[in-house]
């Protein structure tokens, strides 16, 4: 997938941007990626049968975040004519709700050694800091 | 809809919430709305062959703003255990979003008397200010 | 709500469709409504904690239920050079998806007393008849 | 991406599924490229100013593509307690946008040598197989 959102990208009309070609399409897909592994993390804590009373503000976060991050990730493949504080307050939320996801899955990780929330609180890790890196390059 | 949207958060186990739970079913109910118009909105200037040129901006910017007001009406929807750093950035950036569609429809409404255009800025200003009322109500 | 979607779909340059612009205008609106009241129902049963185990599947199906719902309102937004095999199957996607959710509540309100339930499965009822609505006349 | 989709799957507590877990994690991997490709399809083509009037059921069509895709995506993250039937009609719905918005992308990279349109039908093509494949098991 990097490839093809590189690539996309690059094989634009108006391929100048706001952002760096490769930190965008880097950003773009860690923001698909965590949309697609919160939704898959969601729903693996409702399976957790025994702990689930433990996994509400997990899944609740979980739901959050994949939508936040499915947002995000779509606002930021268009190119064309961008409003910057769309973009930038967009990617602010987007830190948020990666952080809360994140924090919240890092702990049952630990705690309860719940793999898969392991993966996704790598996967949201992996998002805050793309998005951190954009919006410090709009700071610039 | 809007009676729905409040029953739903009255027949919550945890009714409780940041907001008050009125304002909170008119902003989530705007939200969705907004959503609606936008994506009808895009839909309307793609249609308008000879004027297509000179709405560009405007599609684009109903298309984030589509998916923004979508995704905070479902981030609201939600009363279970919220962080309120999700929920106070993802309403800043519905405000920005409609905010930059909003003025961009609006444009076009009065320069080019496009109908569906003010319609959606009619949308829109709902909407920033439905956001704008709970971000008010959560720094009080 | 239905006053806008209606006035939208009016003011559209090619205002002609598959459908009659009343009958499209009530199940745009029956999608996106369905869709908040599925986000609410799957948010209202995770914060049911003594009953939670119990709703797990009804959970899982008012998930599917809010994403095929919106997709679907969206898809039947737009007017433009409509694609009528993709009209027709994204109509029975989310015909199934508001009968097994459906279906799942109403046993909830049912056996359970679950108001928030209760609403929901109204909600995918209306939902249902609306696209069977419209399915109807593409046969015709 | 797809290590992570196939990871989180592997760890959910109940990985038993209607599919074959490999041929899954391929297919939601497909589901969201397609919806990120098809988002940034209908962004450079909205791009392209002087063709921009022969790229508006392309437009339309990437735009329904990357909603069903991105659904279609979401659904089958989903392993606890599916209905078969909101599986079988959601691909259906997948098969029937990835088909019509690959045909017409295809078209334009052959007649006006568009190379955004190019990579967005060999991602359609993809998911659209991909989709097939889980359809042909669920027949078995």
């Amino acid at each position: 997938m990097p490839q093809n959102t590189l690539q996309m990208l690059q094989t634009h009309p108006n391929p100048a941007s706001v952002f760096d070609l490769n930190a965008l399409a880097r950003c773009i897909d860690a923001c698909f990626e965590c949309a697609q592994v919160c939704t898959s993390c969601a729903d693996a804590c409702l399976g957790e049968r025994e702990h689930l009373m433990h996994l509400v503000h997990c899944i609740r976060l979980n739901l959050d975040c994949a939508d936040v991050c499915g947002t995000t990730g779509r606002v930021l493949s268009r190119l064309t004519q961008p409003d910057q504080n769309v973009l930038r307050t967009q990617l602010q939320a987007c830190v948020a709700a990666c952080r809360a996801c994140g924090d919240e899955c890092e702990r049952h990780a630990r705690e309860m050694n719940m793999e898969h929330c392991r993966i996704c609180a790598e996967s949201c890790r992996g998002c805050e800091q793309a998005c951190q890196n954009l919006l410090g390059s709009m700071a610039a």
